[in-house]
């Protein structure tokens, strides 16, 4: 994987704005907030693109949306699936009612029961695998095999990526302009998206990620133009763990300006602030925008920034800690 | 005090619809939001009115803005004053320096650290007292006599109570005919505002407050149709600790429909889904209302209800504690 080049055309200007109209009835059109005191704060000034108010509380469901509803009505009978803990697993579900149409999901045996529920709230149906990559691809496999259902990856899925590109393409008519958009970076679904859309919608701003220090997997991937996976992550951005992928790398690679990375003390800060003076809950993945800025002032003061808020699903325990 | 009837004229429609011309560059035009999710789970369709985006966090920038607003420029040369430790002081202090105009507050000696400096960001000259009424009120006196600052009251104040007004005013333009509206219940002034405006602007939505159990003043005064002030109140909603005053208790006993109490675990429980499900954050004082709906599905069994959300000015000691 990775090894070889791949050729691939990704996602024109017209795909994203289809997209767009796919997905419109479906998700909803996310808010930009702004503080004041926060734009002191930081010394610039900056625009929060909400997607903590997405449905399923993720920019997740654009791309889960966009990639079921382009798939055709005979295939979408036998269903789909993925493998996922996280946000996207609950935004496929939803996705998946919205057609009637089953969705199987493999989850770790370990996954926390509030994730489980989510899913199963949405109707998904559930397979538990060993918490390991290998038992999840061949827990996926068997699943593919005896339904005939479609795979949908997180985010190494040019449907995902053109769905997740419609953030950049509503922020755009949002926010006229901006000199930088800020996405996080995990697996690059959303980073890519935007990406590529700001390249189409917005050509003279730049497009940099956050990614936590420890996960920096895209960081050194992005600086030595060689895929790196992530290795043994630890970081309180919890999604924010996964590798690039065999689309998105070349794509970031391409398409984005540059990659800041952040420590956990500083996604911390930064998530603190955002409760306090922005009065929305983010999970803590969303921080890292934030703590990219106040951590290089220089190169955003006096700027017009839009940092892209992934998503709002923090659990409780998680927070106490935190706060 | 409130033994003695007193007869004064209530805002009119214009006054509120000038209330809200005044005011309008200075506060924000607050949005409203509503979950599909809560929705299901209450049994009717709600509408989360979020003054906790609102300036300084809370729905107080309205009435503060209006009074001070109001006030003739020589007067308004001496500066303004009030005894407060809450959200209006920082409202206040906010409004003066508008108006460069100074603001005298003053808070008791043990008032946490975090409001004391909001208010001082604001440039509010704090004077500490005693932590009693009347150390209070004597000190509040003596700055009046030394400076000739005009007095603003938290709510018991017609200029603030038609600044209030204006929540409803303008969640009437975003929400047609709702069939309730809910507000918590303190000192009265956002409930007697929204429930003068209500009468002038959706005379057949009815308008109920929420008021916690531990400080139900409010409740016994209005169904005993006598003020009985607040008595070693006991609540996690330190925002509606307070006593009704002799304007709002009138207006609140002529306009207002019913008055319903709610538990501290229902307020917490309340709290928890509104991070949760509307991803906002909010001060216990606000979750009331939502609390209030949960408590009586009865009543509100596939209505149309308006909550309005006071404020999101909550410490992350106090939410470590609930969550």
């Amino acid at each position: 994987m990775h090894k070889d080049y791949i050729f691939f055309q990704v996602p024109t200007q017209q795909d994203i704005i289809k997209a767009a109209d796919r997905i419109s009835n479906y998700v909803h059109q996310t808010p930009v907030l702004s503080s004041t005191v926060l734009n002191e704060i930081a010394g610039c000034e900056m625009f929060f693109k909400c997607e903590n108010f997405q449905k399923v509380g993720a920019f997740k469901s654009r791309g889960a949306v966009n990639a079921l509803f382009s798939i055709s009505d005979s295939q979408l009978r036998n269903g789909v699936c993925t493998h996922s803990s996280g946000n996207h697993a609950q935004a496929l579900a939803r996705a998946a009612s919205l057609k009637s149409v089953p969705a199987y999901i493999v989850m770790p045996s370990n996954a926390p029961t509030v994730k489980v529920d989510a899913v199963k709230s949405y109707g998904g149906q559930i397979t538990f695998c060993e918490p390991n990559l290998q038992a999840r691809e061949s827990a996926l496999a068997q699943i593919q095999h005896s339904t005939g259902a479609t795979e949908i990856h997180p985010y190494d899925n040019l449907k995902v990526i053109e769905g997740q590109a419609t953030v950049a393409f509503e922020l755009l008519q949002q926010v006229k302009n901006p000199d930088f958009i800020l996405t996080p970076v995990g697996g690059g679904g959303l980073l890519s998206g935007v990406a590529i859309a700001t390249s189409y919608f917005s050509p003279a701003t730049k497009v940099i990620a956050s990614e936590p220090l420890g996960a920096s997997d895209a960081f050194e991937s992005f600086y030595n133009k060689k895929f790196i996976p992530s290795q043994n992550p630890n970081t309180i951005a919890d999604g924010l763990l996964t590798s690039l992928g065999k689309y998105t790398f070349p794509i970031i690679l391409k398409y984005v300006n540059s990659i800041i990375t952040v420590d956990e003390l500083q996604i911390i800060e930064a998530l603190k602030l955002i409760y306090q003076r922005l009065k929305i809950v983010v999970e803590p993945s969303s921080a890292v925008v934030l703590a990219a800025v106040l951590s290089n002032r220089q190169l955003f003061s006096n700027k017009r920034v839009v940092l892209v808020l992934s998503g709002g699903n923090v659990d409780f325990d998680t927070l106490k800690r935190i706060l």
